[in-house]
């Protein structure tokens, strides 16, 4: 028998947790199981839910008794796919109290339908030519109402800064100003015409937007247009679609998800599904090569163990489809680069806006002050030592802190 | 200038509400504003969000204090489709404490876009040709495991109780025992026979499920085979899908939303989206023709002022689209049906589970007990005096209560 398993947090000042726990199981899956007669359970077994753990916390006040409930489901009910999947775990019991979702488990038949991210960090890696340190990503800023002519000026300016990639703003959506095709025309000359001076590989992830059943021809046109990789709001159109522009094989660039609207359902204590299954397991099982995530250091912040559950879960061994990318967003300026590379470690993406744009000298001095900041921590030397040659990064320190 | 808006509720125990809007405004559509020149404020101003209410409830402890604040968001600035607007309105803020998204506002030009439910209520009367009371539909009981003699049997029975509508369960997914084309067939001939006995007729949603590429084909051949009615886990695959299928020429059936998923977004009341929001505007803009949601009135409860607002959205004159018909469900026993009419009025779907199939007399009487419920109901003659000519009434009072 192969099951998928769902791991609930479950609050309630009286529950009985063990019989809730029983009714989850069956309620989910067969919906009556005590009152059938004995033919009939053993024509059933093979579709009933199974009660894998109960863990009561009961020394706590009554607001905040809680158990944590596993429960199997058996693969046989659903088919090879997120919507059922979240469905069948999640669909009704979502209404019923106080109940998150914080943990997925995916039997192996189950995760044979996804084969995951195309690129992965290696693949990333490989495309960028980048191996022993951190990537640095560059967000553009308010590109809403920019004509082709300004926003390939700020491209420019990232570019040469010698960020590795640039992402669209995800409120970017199809326009007469910038339409799709013509802006990846434009960014990828001057990422090209910037190359030339940086002598660096950079990828330009633009928002795929629009109509669901469109959305794999616009991902073909701005390939055909340069796109050498793709930003996705991936929760405003369900991860089955994902899942299905990430395995498609003309879909031959990387894909970055945004995290967009995911804050409607992690940040509740009682209600909704944890951020390191929204942005963690389901990311990476549908596909994303690179995740962004609310950093844990800025003013948009999310706390440092939920960042760090999610950066488990996309490099996790115990799925054996690829790793996804962590991009912790938000906040971010070149003196946090140390605390960075503790929390993640080399495979992450340094992502920032305001930490680029925002630097007294300019957007291009703002990239190369992360690449110094990246370079010294990287080799274990104290940012404001290694500031001492490199005025981007002293300016950078001196405005936004860091040491 | 033509505007969308969305309301927020947030709660701070002592935020500056009013620059926390500004700062939304401005965040979410030009990015900055004050520090551009004048004369690129001149070409930004179009693309600028402005902020027309802010409602601040002081009176309260620190943890209760907000404030209710509406933002109006320029259509030029995204896409007419669901995942633009949701984007664009809750995609980052979301993210951003303590927020929920309470109320949007369609402006003319982005409802152009939206067709609407292509039956709505009305269109759904006709199929049926009932004009003059609640309608009654009857959900599968336990249908996992079931094989196609088994699954006839069951619908055969609600339907000699004489529903109008019979729904999948939304946990049945493509499967080897009822695969869907198989399941309609076989429906459709049974409703066909016991529509002899009742001399009515009847709609059978059946579960479109699978990958979202294929969906509209799998909705073809369900079609094909006969079905006429579709019910569709929207929330697992976004709106822009509902609004797809609905408004495709080429699906001829009503679709019922199903709100599987929804308790993720909106119990909390710090965060996520509100059910009139998820099950109310966005299911009617994307064109669902009955909407089923969580009753006021069984175990998986929610508050009736909640249930109000969805009925409220459904069937308001706000838009120019039809009108989506409500489906409160879960814990409806025909004691209840008095109080369902008095909440929703006749343009609501009374719908049953347990309270068809746990009759004692078994569940075509099950549904003759509702029907005989609803005749009495709206006729403004007591439950309790009606049933005294009615044995399958009385028997529901006797172990359900009402009166």
């Amino acid at each position: 028998m192969s099951y998928c398993t769902a791991t609930y947090r479950l609050h309630d000042p009286k529950a009985d947790f063990h019989k809730k726990a029983e009714s989850i199981a069956v309620g989910l899956t067969v919906g009556s199981w005590t009152e059938l007669p004995q033919a009939k359970r053993t024509a059933m077994q093979k579709h009933l839910g199974q009660v894998l753990h109960v863990d009561v916390h009961e020394d706590l006040s009554d607001a905040d008794r809680y158990a944590d409930i596993t429960i199997a489901y058996p693969d046989v009910n659903f088919s090879r796919d997120i919507p059922a999947l979240l469905v069948t775990v999640f669909g009704k019991i979502s209404m019923d109290g106080r109940i998150k979702l914080i943990k997925l488990g995916f039997s192996e038949s189950f995760q044979s339908a996804f084969p995951g991210p195309k690129f992965g960090i290696e693949g990333i890696r490989q495309q960028l030519d980048v191996h022993n340190r951190p990537l640095l990503m560059s967000i553009f800023k308010s590109v809403i109402g920019l004509n082709l002519d300004e926003l390939r000026e700020q491209f420019t300016l990232q570019a040469l800064g010698g960020v590795d990639l640039i992402k669209d703003d995800e409120i970017l959506f199809e326009n007469e100003l910038t339409p799709i095709e013509k802006r990846v025309e434009i960014c990828a000359r001057a990422a090209e015409e910037a190359s030339k001076e940086t002598g660096k590989k950079l990828l330009y992830a633009t928002n795929l937007t629009g109509r669901t059943s469109d959305l794999k021809q616009q991902a073909l046109r701005a390939i055909d247009a340069g796109a050498n990789a793709l930003l996705f709001n991936v929760l405003s159109y369900g991860y089955d679609v994902l899942h299905e522009l990430s395995s498609d094989p003309e879909i031959t660039v990387p894909i970055a998800a945004h995290p967009a609207l995911a804050g409607a359902m992690y940040p509740s204590p009682h209600y909704g599904i944890s951020a390191s299954v929204l942005l963690g397991q389901l990311m990476r099982l549908a596909g994303a090569d690179l995740v962004l995530f609310p950093s844990p250091y800025g003013s948009v912040t999310m706390p440092r163990d939920e960042n760090l559950a999610i950066r488990d879960e996309l490099i996790s061994s115990d799925l054996s489809i690829k790793t996804s990318m962590p991009v912790p967003s938000a906040g971010i300026h070149p003196g946090l680069v140390p605390v960075i590379l503790q929390d993640f470690g080399m495979d992450v993406v340094v992502n920032a806006g305001g930490g680029i744009h925002g630097h007294p000298m300019g957007t291009a001095a703002g990239g190369r002050a992360f690449l110094q900041a990246i370079d010294a921590a990287t080799h274990n030397i104290p940012l404001s030592d290694y500031a001492h040659s490199f005025p981007e990064l002293q300016t950078a320190l001196n405005i936004w802190g860091g040491k």
